[in-house]
């Protein structure tokens, strides 16, 4: 399976053969760094970066140079025909007409995917909102992988915001198909979003618990967690996971301790930022005088602001520029592969560690939509050309998942496109808590998220109407919203 | 006639047959795209975008690393030297002394001549304010050109914003030219300027004529028009154009629909946009359903707002994403002639279609002056150097075309440099209407905005002093303005 | 010495000999220009400014191009991870392991200096804040040296903003090292600040005096002048400097008017600048006619305001396009040195008119900081990882030089880490005016600005703690402050 043409929008685009692959051969390329000019030769990079950034745009820059391709950017929203109210698509198809392959970095969840769904050309997500940011994550694990020569069986700690950190988000599930353990350690109120943890348990093979599900002796033990996933090794290890067994699991102490700083530009309101920034963890040489840590890799994706010391700099277990450095080979190899300037041949081999699923699909131009207010699927300059799409990924509560941002949806109504007869009188619409839930074939099913939204359709409410748990006529949505 | 070291910065700059010249090159590029990296190798652009861009300043950068060249960019306002309070010239002569060739995008009309005069290489002129966009025409007419084989002949309806937008602009002087007939179907509010409408009228060899001055039959029969402008195949053929000479020229179908979206950026007033967009007209499905759009090409500059619907995108009619992707090897045959690694050889042949005129020229420190605000000749960092200068269009009613931007001024007062025997008695001004406009060389002549100008000049009036049509004493201006 | 893996961060960073050795450099690249294309291929340079320019960005990244390397930028703070709290080292880092040479423009005084310090690759400072702009000074300098062949001897005019320009700070100290006679016309207001002018005078050999100690004569003869710099050619000239003396040493006429705009954006306050514009002397056609100006070269840095007439553009005697222009070949040449593909050998020989000094180091954690609120080194961001660290150029009275922007402090209370004994008793704090200041080893050295801050460290007021001024518990520091 070759990468040529391909885009990388998620981590899970990539597999685990492929990201080893990659590794490898940015590990060639960094030693030979001279002799890689010019692979690209007369290639030519678009580089559009619609939010902040230095290390990200300059790394991918430098990546394509190092190749000896070319580079147009554009650096600013303010700058660009986005500001004309141009859509995320015709964007994509006319920069895709210019240059070889994309680079897109954007506040909205999902834009990148939209990108590679128009562009034409191979598309590569630098960060899309709070979503994903998959070529940090390819610097971070390569950067585990170097160090501890496998990824598989460490004990990863996760440090900061893990409620809007897109590198967080991309990291966990790279590492949990890597089969690693992963604690988790939030600043306070910034806990892993629901939907995460839904799709870490329903995708991968490992299993998540909160923390507050062990006992007393492990909470006195370690560091203070939030909660912990553990792939098991063993497949009985794991069926009851009794504190004892964490435990021993820890007392090895944890391999990569991963900093992130508070994302203070993905919060709605300012206010919130303060009261968040007062509980932030912080590193620093006294947390890292435990025993626990004294092998452990310190990780960040930079920048940094107060989470993590400057004392830490000299630290030989500090690898946060290091991370920064790999950016470049890994991104060279990355944009080598995908313009097919480079190859390598991988069997098709499945994960290890990933349960493979087949979801049926919703797609429809009206009714239920995302509810996430940053899904590039609900902007007023995208809804003009993008249907809502989701994956059906649970019948009982009924579960959709945006294939754009990967939030989730929890419809209140449901309707068949499939009323027989041709008779009106059998349009109806019914609770998505009732059985029809699971009698309704998924290409007949109609989804609302209100009973007025159903009734201006047409749709007239059957005695299953009425929800078992009452509510206002409002989406439900994930907490995290 | 070689085009190197020359500059682009309006439509007129080029002839027909270099045009026509610059397509062949530019399919040739397109189809040997690999081999002309290296044609311009060691030659550096620089791409000076003043004003919001993402399709123009990408494709030129493309351009010009396809051929091998290298780019330097500045593309806000507020990180540049103009932010300090720098003139244009002074922005010119420095950029021209490290670069090659000059790409400029600016929203003062006119900043591209001014470049062009004092840059010392070839400029292009990448828009400058509401005056023109020749390379946007360069592509649009190439596009027509392609899939109608030719443009002279063709029906071209122009759709929108004929008032702000500069593509527009240049692209009606070019089909000129080529002797299309251009239907005009502008938004209410957004009708073509009086002074294009001159230009149009005394420099090409096709009538205009306002729709209203057509008879009902016309009018009920094809899409809602405000004028058309018909160049005769046959010398007869216009003499009286009767409605059904017009009915016959237009039954055949209209061969393609040029749509622009509202240039909100233009317009003086944010509330002037709310009126003007509800009655923009809008291109979907619907209207190309009607039977003379049956063939027609649907065309836009992009970006598009609302006034182009999506629905459209997969219509083979569709033109505007090939119009887009043509901006590469276009601008890369541009590139190439002006540097000189290309060339070609034209003779000098006068168009057909067009009226070849010497005007005088009106160049002096004081008196009038351009009255458009939008001018770079008024703007308060050029006037240090830029002299008022103008085109003396016609005598009476006395018109100057601003050589700049190209708007219109009628000045109210004239008086002569020449006056006789050294008796300052004889120092007159008179009123431009009066028989003196006729009377005075231009070389002598002085021209004043108002009689207190005129005083301060030393000036007296004359008998001949009062206008005919008392009035205010104020600039007249076209209606435009 | 070669220059290759250096940084030039002030203009005395490189000797006199090698700054000469550099524009022969640029001269052959200059005469060769399609030759140098290939120089630095598969280099990378970081162009990374945080403060308006057209003219040193876009003449850096020429230089680069034309050498046939590759540049990556960072143009707005707004678009970078600054804007998410980083500091200039983890930048430096970062960009480092990107790049193979930065160049750095910052509002901040000495960030170019942190740039160098942690970037582990060659850095140019191309501007920080009102501090130097040493490249700007090469390009000056070898305007003046091909115009006239020497430095040595010339009478050179500064003239305007004397405080702020960073332009006239670089070139003053070369101008004193390589012996001219410099003439101070500041704007009022805007004279130079007394660290520079304590600099000139304690590191070069020349002498400084305010015009107002010379006599009538001299002044009714001359432009008025601030003050002025003289370089003895022999060692008795100056022993009195008469006024006599120096009018004889003015009439020969000024070699070079160098001319600066207002600096706005330095200004702290907008109001100040009112007051500073209406008096800001003009340069104009006028002002050139009088006789000591008759073979002087005009000059400016670039970009101009109202200061510098455009009248003056076609006189011979300008200079300033010329300047602008021989920006890229210096820079050329510069680029290539430190990357080491260009090199000469220079002799280590020290410079005529320096006066070589050895200053103690204070360094210490606490007490004493700098007080110029435009310095790096007091800045939020910064202060995590920077420590305080001073020249200690004076003793009696105690003056500190800021190793990073080179303003000066006044600590007002010292004491000595060295209390004998042991004894807490012996730990106390002294006035920096009494004879202890000449007692304690620089080594042993604490100084505080208050004795608040004196107590809050555990020392006692000794009975020298009295300064022999009183004033209120502040820090003094420079007037210019």
């Amino acid at each position: 399976m070759a990468m040529v043409n391909r885009s990388l929008v998620t981590i899970d685009d990539l597999s685990n053969r492929e990201i080893e692959a990659l590794f490898s051969m940015a590990d060639e390329m960094s030693d030979s760094m001279n002799e890689q000019f010019g692979v690209c030769h007369g290639k030519i990079m678009a580089s559009l970066f619609f939010e902040p950034s230095t290390r990200t745009r300059l790394s991918f820059e430098t990546a394509m140079h190092r190749l000896g391709g070319s580079v147009i950017s554009a650096v600013d929203i303010g700058a660009t025909s986005l500001a004309k109210g141009e859509s995320i698509a015709d964007m994509a198809r006319v920069v895709g007409s210019y240059a070889d392959i994309i680079v897109i970095r954007h506040p909205w969840e999902g834009a990148a995917k939209v990108v590679a769904d128009y562009a034409g050309v191979p598309v590569i997500n630098a960060g899309d909102g709070g979503h994903e940011h998959p070529t940090q994550t390819l610097c971070d694990l390569s950067t585990i992988k170097k160090e501890k020569q496998t990824i598989k069986g460490l004990k990863i700690a996760l440090w900061g915001d893990l409620k809007y950190g897109r590198t967080i988000h991309s990291l966990i599930y790279a590492l949990a198909r890597f089969g690693a353990t992963i604690l988790f350690r939030p600043g306070s109120g910034l806990e892993l979003p629901e939907h995460i943890i839904r799709k870490l348990t329903t995708e991968y093979t490992g299993e998540f618990k909160r923390y507050e599900a062990l006992g007393q002796v492990v909470k006195g033990r370690l560091f203070p967690l939030d909660a912990i996933y553990m792939t098991p090794s063993e497949p009985h290890q794991l069926a009851m996971m009794p504190d004892i067994s964490v435990q021993v699991e820890l007392k090895t102490g944890v391999d990569a301790l991963y900093v992130t700083r508070l994302q203070l530009e993905r919060l709605v309101a300012k206010t919130e930022g303060e009261g968040l920034k007062e509980d932030y963890p912080v590193v620093d040489k006294k947390l890292l005088r435990e025993k626990e840590f004294k092998r452990t890799l310190v990780m960040h994706p930079l920048p940094r602001v107060d989470e993590l010391a400057y004392e830490l700099d000299a630290d030989q277990r500090s690898m946060y520029f290091k991370q920064a450095a790999r950016g470049v080979p890994i991104r060279m190899a990355l944009i080598a592969l995908l313009l097919g300037a480079k190859e390598f041949s991988i069997s098709g081999e499945v994960d290890s560690f990933t349960q493979k699923k087949e979801y049926a699909v919703y797609r429809r131009d009206f009714g239920v939509k995302c509810a996430n207010p940053q899904c590039v699927s609900v902007q007023v300059t995208e809804t003009k050309y993008i249907k809502p799409e989701f994956k059906i990924i649970n019948k009982q509560p009924l579960t959709l998942r945006c294939i754009y941002c990967e939030h989730e949806v929890h419809p209140r109504y449901i309707a068949s496109s499939d009323w027989h007869d041709g008779t009106l009188d059998n349009k109806k619409y019914h609770s998505a808590d009732s059985h029809w839930a699971g009698k309704i074939k998924p290409e007949n099913l109609i989804l609302f998220d209100s009973e007025s939204e159903a009734k201006a359709h047409g749709f007239k409410p059957s005695r299953y109407a009425t929800a078992r748990h009452q509510g206002s006529d409002e989406v439900k949505v994930s907490k995290e919203q």
